[in-house]
């Protein structure tokens, strides 16, 4: 089974990395672009066929490795 | 607008990062995971509402700065 984790920034949480590409962009002539945040994402195969296991498995991994949940959202979907 | 770039590793390229988070999370004791391959995400903010200029303007940054294209796929999706 295939599963994305997306781990986003909170509201709030300065994003220095977001503001260099937008900065980038603009000295790269690229118009239009009022701001960026930048996250990662995580495309993670899994065994077994149980999508209740998996997305447990998947807020496990979320939780103790993937988010620093106290500055970083996280969401789980199975593709 | 409201937007998002996701950036990921073509096919058959080596992705160390993600094979390291297999491992951590094997020793974390999170079973079930088969592979993990990580990327990057960048949710945009645009100035004005026409979404064909949007889309093209994103895939001119996405071309220009966000991925690069030689050992990575991105696609652009307006939210």
């Amino acid at each position: 089974m295939k599963a994305r984790v997306t781990v986003t920034l909170k509201t709030g949480i300065l994003d220095p990395q977001g503001k260099a590409i937008e900065g980038a962009l603009k000295s790269l002539g690229v118009d239009g672009v009022a701001s960026v945040r930048q996250g990662k994402v995580f495309d993670i195969e899994l065994a077994g066929a149980d999508e209740a296991k998996a997305e447990a498995v998947l807020k496990e991994a979320a939780d103790k490795l993937l988010a620093n949940t106290v500055i970083e959202n996280y969401r789980v979907e199975i593709v």
